[in-house]
């Protein structure tokens, strides 16, 4: 069996409000199938893909909220998505705000999914690191809410064994968190993939805005490192509703290294030959977690939520 | 109060095997004195820095093992430097061996210490992540034997309120475990100083000897950015014993940037003027702990040492 994945990080330029969700899967489609084209495996699509970004403004109607969300995967907006992946034979993986009845209830999380080359889901993350506030705040020149209109995610870091790899998903705000590359690392991930919609400027923090693509490719080169794995990061980019959102899609390899980035702020494919083998002289050695890990010593990590100054 | 600390990493050349303590301080005492001489209130010495890095070869001999250890300290050989640096009202930093009889039996750790203006101890921290191995290599160009000569430290990650500041210490291999950070960035820590001793050759992975200087800033930089705080390191560089060493001393501060950085494998001063509230716009916007992280998702981190293939 090849240990190389071929891998497409697919950028996706601005979704206006009022694009159609087909509208952008016909252009998800195009990208996958330049991917295809280029003889790729698996194409990353970013986060919340398929509609404008939402989260950037305040709703109040149920129903209005509701209608970014999916409530069933494939749906018959996305099933072009995935006939097509089943016929060129590519993997994908998508983000989408997703509806869920459980228990009775509606939840509402920032969900991606992995799917194979026969057009079926091997495997589903919904966002835990979720950014931003959940109150209203029409002061800043745009809203970060998805701590309103999502709930943490509840299904943990999963890895899935797909493509003859063993994959991992983050989403957007996670990437920044080194826990969450380590739990993924302490599964063998071998290559995590993410989508993300992030804004060039902050609101809350506005001396941090010239460096967002430092801070961008800096949290995936270390995660990449220190995890032995590959990193994939997809964006959306461009100028949506009135939000200038960050690019820089990107591929890291096990060593760090950036190995493909986009260099627009459109619809853009970079893309990269894998070897999955990559990360094991880190694995194996400075980052062999069996011999170097001192868990004992880091029970703060899990016992403590906030800081605290003594 | 200012809460302005202006701060030097002090890199040290090579100390070769006959050099003696007295050698070494002197050196010590002269960048020392540059430091003071452009205005510095700390100055960071390197990871045992006493002594060329012995743990780069196999001995067996306990007493020609213990006699790079120091049992006291002040020690004839090292009051000289607490000397001056209390004369100067300057603190410093300063990585050694440590020989410890605790509970009746004679323990050795990877140690470093905090001494304020005074020149009083007002820190101590035992290296946690001890890289390499413990068994005999003689194939290899060097050995990396901290796991023999050392225990693993038993302090944890303390924080220190010393010199206006919150001060955390880590020593090398430390440095490239987010794990470090992040327990001393869940006590507020303002800026985490580090010494090492790092061969720019690794016999067991010789395809990352190209990318050593990379991977050294990396995981610095992250650290410093995911965790709010300055990261000062000084390196032992040049050609020691046979090894050669990677230089690449830093002033990190808490956005990830470069501030200063040594350009020699020598001895050699650089200092910057730390803001120590710079990091608050980072630990109140997007690493505020106390908002944003998910404990409850990062058990795995704790409860497994390796990782595990399921």
């Amino acid at each position: 069996m090849s240990r190389i994945l071929t891998v497409a990080a697919a950028q996706l330029g601005p979704i206006q409000r009022d694009e159609s969700r087909a509208s952008a899967v016909r252009r998800m489609i195009a990208l996958m199938r330049q991917a295809k084209g280029h003889g790729c495996d698996l194409v990353v699509f970013p986060e919340a893909a398929l509609t404008a970004f939402f989260p950037h403004w305040w709703m109040e109607d149920e129903a209005e909220i509701d209608a970014y969300f999916e409530s069933a995967m494939p749906s018959n907006e996305t099933a072009p998505l995935f006939a097509e992946a089943q016929r060129l034979e590519i993997g994908f993986h998508l983000g989408y705000p997703e509806l869920a009845i459980e228990g009775g209830r509606k939840r509402r999380f920032n969900t991606a999914i992995l799917v194979d080359k026969s057009g079926t889901i091997v495997g589903k993350y919904r966002k835990i690191h979720l950014p931003g506030h959940a109150e209203h705040r029409p002061d800043a020149a745009y809203q970060n809410l998805e701590k309103r209109y999502f709930e943490t995610g509840d299904l943990g870091w999963p890895v899935f064994e797909a493509m003859g790899a063993r994959l991992g998903m983050m989403i957007c705000n996670d990437r920044r968190w080194p826990e969450s590359y380590r739990v993924m690392g302490l599964q063998g991930v071998e290559m995590i993939v993410l989508g993300y919609n992030t804004p060039k400027h902050n609101p809350w923090a506005p001396d941090h805005d010239r460096l967002g693509e430092f801070h961008n490719h800096l949290v995936m080169q270390a995660g990449a490192y220190q995890n032995a794995s590959w990193v994939i990061g997809a964006a959306k980019a461009g100028v949506e509703a009135g939000v200038d959102q960050l690019g820089g899609s990107c591929i890291i390899a096990p060593s760090g290294e950036l190995v493909a980035q986009a260099v627009t702020e459109g619809d853009e494919l970079v893309f990269a030959r894998c070897d999955l083998d990559l990360g094991k002289s880190y694995s194996r050695s400075v980052f062999n977690f069996a011999m170097h890990r001192e868990p004992q010593c880091y029970g703060m990590i899990v016992e403590r939520k906030g800081a605290v100054i003594a």
